[in-house]
This record gives structure tokens, sequence and C-alpha cells, in this order.
């Protein structure tokens, strides 16, 4: 699939059909994400796919209740194995570096066929507990996947002039 | 361009061509920009694209004097405006959102044929400084952009079996 299409066509997902995602389809979703770029190239990096149902049920209730993340055929948990390190800007390096993993695999399962749809809103110290991740590891958001059963529209976006200035700063 | 192209060719380009960029395609990698999702499609962003010459040269000082944010042809600085609002899971939206917004830019830039780079080391209060933006406003990354004058071989990634686990945590 084109790029601009994938970026064009890809929705957030909330309802799944009950089929499995092919291997081949996800290890190639996967590896979208181990090709994105890093800051210092570190690469601190560790995805957590879940497929087990009854994880996905116990995930689902971890994320406060939201049905999709049980009924999704899998959960791409994205940890951060290093997050004390801070680039020179002041910001942490690992919730934008998984950002921007997690958006290779967003549009790489659209160019799949398959839906996906981030998940920001869990309790992570329940997901940590689930998947028997060690305390130091931050969990920054997670990416469900699924073949989609429903199509909804595009949501509203903000015009270009709304978002961008040249030169300097105007409101 | 195809997706997968895109995610495979793209490169940090740090060696950049004397030549301006057309203005349709800065306004197509502005728009993949502005159609990427958001926490709660909140869409704080705003991106101040800079192409002033004496501007860059500034910027380029504020990071650290590395030269090639004066010469890339633009350098697109990734703005929130309330940086203030906070996921569920603890983590706060913005720079997880703006990272989306300027990894879909820095895929579109390729598709063009324009390099792009990351720039993560900066003095945030400069940049600011120069550009007259406002002190609650936080700046989380730049991406420069422009035609590349070199060619590097892709960096090394981890293998997938380094960075995937299944159901579990694994180290």
């Amino acid at each position: 699939m084109e790029l601009t299409e994938a970026i064009r066509s890809r929705r957030s997902i909330r309802k799944y059909e009950d089929r499995p995602i092919e291997q081949d389809k996800l290890l190639r979703i996967l590896d979208a994400g181990r090709l994105a770029p890093s800051a210092r190239n570190l690469q601190d990096r560790k995805f957590i796919v879940v497929s087990d149902q009854d994880k996905r049920r116990r995930l689902s209730e971890a994320a406060n209740g939201q049905p999709y993340v049980e009924k999704a055929s899998a959960v791409i948990v994205g940890c951060a194995t290093e997050p004390e390190n801070i680039m020179p800007c002041g910001q942490f390096c690992y919730p934008i570096d998984l950002a921007v993993a997690l958006d290779h695999m967003s549009l790489a399962a659209t160019a799949e066929g398959l839906g996906s749809c981030w998940i920001g809103a869990f309790q992570e110290d329940k997901v940590k507990q689930i998947l028997d991740i060690p305390e130091k590891i931050r969990v920054v958001a997670m990416l469900i996947l699924g073949y989609p059963a429903e199509s909804p529209a595009a949501r509203p976006r903000k015009k270009l002039e709304e978002i961008t200035v040249y030169d300097k700063w105007e409101n």
C-alpha cells in the first residue's frame, strides 16, 4: 500500500472480527516497528505480543474495561527498559521512541488490511502484574490489532492553517 | 511510494543540498502530520516551519552547534500547546502525540524524495527565544528536511527476537 493511502485510511478500530492474525502479517508489522529510528539508535524497546485470550481479558480490565482490548486478536504492549534516558532538550527518550515504533506498526497494520487502535487508558501497575513486567520497566502504550468489523468515517482534523505557522510562533 | 519502502529507505540525513523544498511537497509532508492520530483526537500540536536562513543558523547554535540544522532547507519545530494533559496510564499526551505526527512527516518526506533527521539535542529555552514561543508551550523535537547530499547505509537494528516476546515479559 502507498504511504499516503496508509496515512489517509488508518482508523482507530474498536470492533474486530473473531479471526486470528496470520503470523507472516504480524511479523511484518513488528518489523516495521523494529526499523523505526530512535534517539542515538538506542532502540530501547520491547514489545509484548499478547494473543492469549485470558490475558487479553485481563488487559481489558486493566484498560478501564475497554472491551475491544479483549476482542482484538493481538495486543502489542510497548515497553521501555531504560526509561531514565533523557535528551538534551529535556524530554525523556522513551515515550517518543516507543511512539515512533508503534506509529510505524499502526501504519503497517493498515497496509496489511488490519485495524489497530492506540490504548493509553490503562493502569500501568495492573498491566505489569498481568504480564510479569519488572518494576523498572515502563509501559508506554498498547496497540491493539485485528481484522476490522467496522469502517468508521475519518475523525475530523484541524485545518493545516490552524496547526502550521512560518518562521516564528503565532497563535 | 510504498509504505514498506518508505520505512526501509528512511535514513537520518545530515548532509543536504542547497536547494529549497517545493511548496507542494512541503504541504503534503505537513498534511501527513496533520492526519496523525492523537490522544482523544485533541490534536494538540503546532508546527513552526523555519526556512529563514538566519533563524536556521540560530537554531543550529541552539542545537549544540549541529551544522545540519542550518544546512537543511527547513526545520519543523514540533510544539505542544497544552502540555499538562495526561493519559490514564500516567504518560503525558504531548511527547507521544507529537512523535506520531513527526514520524508521519518523516516517512512522507522520504516518499517525496527528501531527507530528514530528528533533532532532540537542543536547548529548549533558546529555541523558544529564537522563535518567540510563549512560556507554557513545550518544544518536543525538531525535524529537519531537505534534499539529501548523502546516501548513508542503514544503521544496525536489533533482531526481532531481541525486542519481541509473547504473552508475558522475558528478558
